[in-house]
C-alpha cells in the first residue's frame, strides 16, 4: 500500500453571526470539491466550522446560543457535506459544537470528527484545553467564553485508524500544550489534524500582535518534529462581524518544517502530496521514544496540575 | 528588587583533541571577562566545556577515556574559572565530564553545574536524554557514543534558586524534549540554561544539514513559549579534528522569540538585559498550569516509555 496521500486543509475566511450554517457548508463543499480536484483523499476543516466563533458573545441561555449546536451525527446541517464527501471519496475533519443528551442531562462540548472516505465516522475528540473563562472579562470588545458554553472534553486524547493512517485530533488552543501531542504519539499517531479560531489580540493581555501567528507556528512545527508526525491545521479566520481572528493554516511534515501554507484570510485549500513513511526515521532514531524516553524522571508532569509550591532545590 | 540582568551566553569555538583544559579555561575566562565588561552577572557555556567533544570517538577502558573527566568540584582544571568568576561576581553554568565514587564505585555523568556569583555551586544536573549508541554503528567516520561513557543521570530535572532566580538546567538532547523543561516549570523555573555539542550530520539518517540547526532553535522557542521562561543555550561548535558542529547559541525570551544569537561558529559571547518578569503574564494567561492542565488526560506520558502497542481507538 502506498503511503503517500494528498491531503488538504480547507481554511474558511469569516462566518458572520447572521450567516446561515447551509452557507457554510455550500463554502465547505466548494473547498471539498477543489481538494478533489487537486487529488485530495482527505480534507482538514476548522474548529467550529459551522457558525461563527459565538464564544466571543455572552449569551445567558441555552435559549440564546443553542443554535450553535447540532445535534445527532451527521447533525441535519452537515449531511449535505457528508453527502458529498462520500460520493467524491474524501475523507475530512471537522469542527463543530455539540450538543447531547447523555447520562440524563444536557451535555455541550466542542467537538471534531474524522469521517472516513466511505462516509463512516471513524473518530471523534471533545476538546480538552479550554482557553478563556466561563465568566465575562469586560477587558475588550469581545470575549472568550468557552470555558462557559462547553464542558472539558472526556474522551481524552486518542488516535483513530483510518483509511490512510493512524490520525489523532485535537482543537485550538490544545496545540499549544506538548502534552497533547505525546500522549497521541504514545498511540502511534502519523498524523495530527486540527481546526482553530484564534483571534489577533489577546485579551489577557497586551501582546505584539505577530505573536499570535508566531505561537501557533512554533507549536505546531514543535508538535511535528518533536513526535515525528504530519500535522494539519486549519483556521477560521479573517474578521467575523470586525473581529479579526489569525490565518497561517498549514500542513506541517514530520521535519517540523511547514510544507505548504495559506497565504490570505479568506476561504483557501492547501494541499500537499504527504509521504507518510517521512517520520519513520524520525521515530527510529532521535525520537524513539522506548529507547530514549525517561519516564521516571517525568513524574511531575502527570502528578501534579499547577506548579508546585516548595523551595528549589539546592 | 529589580527584576531585569545582563546574562550572556558564552559560546566555544572548536577544542582540538590536542588541546588542553587549561586552554579551555583560558578561554572561557577571556569570554567572562567580556561578558562582565558588558554588565552580564552570568554567563552560560557550553556542554562538555573542557575537552573536545570525545564521545565521537571510540575508546576501549577508562585508562583511555578518563583523561576527559573531572574529579572534584571545583576540579583541578576548573579553579581558574571558579576564582575569576568569583572575584568579578559573575555566576556561570558550566558543563563537563564528570568522575565519581558513589555507592562503593566509580561512576561517570555527563554533568552541569550552577555557580553562583558568590562561588558557591548552587546546583548540580546530570544529563538524563543520552543520545546515541553504546556500542559504535560504523556508519561514519565519526561516533556518538554518550551511552557507552556516561551513566543516566541520576538527579532528575530540578530547579534552584540563585542571586538571579530559580534556574532549571539541561544539557544537549535534553532540550529536543518537551518533558525536560515542563517537569522544571512545575517547579517554577524561571530560566533554563544548557549547553550542547550538536554534530552538523545526522550519522544515524541522512537528512538536509539546515534541518540540525532549525531543530535546534526549534526546541529551545517552543520550551521557552510553552513553559513562559527564558532559555540561554550555549554551543561548543565549528570543526573539531575536522567534526563540524552547529553554532547557533542563543538567548531566547519567554514570548519564544530569540532575542540574541550568535553569528559564528568560534568563541563569542551574547548579552541580553533580561527581563525576568516578561514570563509573568504568560504564566498567568494562556500558560497558567493550575487552571488549564489537565492532567487526567496525560497518563500515558509517564505510564509508557515507548509507543503502546495495541489498536486504535474507534
Amino acid at each position: 500500500m502506498s503511503r503517500k496521500h494528498v491531503i488538504a486543509v480547507g481554511q474558511l475566511g469569516p462566518i458572520m453571526l447572521a450567516e446561515s450554517k447551509a452557507e457554510a457548508v455550500d463554502r465547505m463543499i466548494a473547498m471539498l470539491r477543489e481538494a478533489h480536484a487537486q487529488g485530495a483523499v482527505w480534507i482538514v476543516f476548522p474548529e467550529l466550522a459551522l457558525t461563527t466563533f459565538f464564544p466571543r458573545y455572552i449569551y445567558e441561555t441555552p435559549e440564546e446560543y443553542d443554535r450553535f449546536f447540532e445535534e445527532g451525527l451527521p447533525s441535519p446541517a452537515m449531511r449535505p457535506l457528508f453527502a458529498e464527501a462520500a460520493r467524491l471519496g474524501v475523507g475530512f475533519y471537522l469542527g463543530y459544537a455539540e450538543k447531547v443528551a447523555e447520562g440524563g442531562r444536557m451535555r455541550r462540548f466542542n467537538t471534531s470528527i474524522l469521517v472516513d472516505r466511505d462516509g463512516t465516522v471513524a473518530g471523534k475528540y471533545r476538546k480538552v484545553h479550554l482557553p478563556g473563562t466561563s465568566e465575562p472579562v469586560l477587558k475588550a470588545d469581545f470575549e472568550h467564553l468557552e470555558k462557559r458554553y462547553f464542558e472539558v472534553g472526556d474522551l481524552g486524547f486518542n488516535t483513530f485508524d483510518t483509511s490512510i493512517g493512524r490520525i489523532g485530533m485535537c482543537i485550538c488552543n490544545d496545540r499549544r500544550w506538548p502534552e497533547t501531542f505525546r500522549v497521541m504519539a504514545l498511540q502511534g499517531a502519523e498524523m495530527f489534524m486540527l481546526g482553530y479560531n484564534t483571534p489577533t489580540r489577546n485579551i489577557h493581555h497586551p501582546e505584539p500582535a505577530h505573536l499570535r501567528e508566531f505561537h501557533h507556528r512554533l507549536s505546531i512545527e514543535a508538535a511535528a518534529y518533536q513526535n515525528g508526525a504530519w500535522v494539519f491545521a486549519s483556521a477560521k479566520c479573517g474578521a467575523e462581524d470586525g473581529f479579526a481572528m489569525i490565518g497561517g493554516s498549514a500542513i506541517v511534515a514530520p521535519t517540523g518544517e511547514s510544507v505548504a501554507r495559506t497565504a490570505g484570510e479568506a476561504d483557501e485549500v492547501i494541499c500537499h502530496n504527504c509521504d507518510l513513511g517521512l517520520g519513520d526515521y524520525i521515530r527510529r532514531t532521535v525520537f524513539d521514544f522506548g529507547r530514549h524516553r525517561r519516564i521516571e524522571h517525568y513524574g511531575l508532569i502527570t502528578a501534579t496540575t499547577g506548579v508546585i509550591e516548595r523551595e528549589a532545590a539546592k
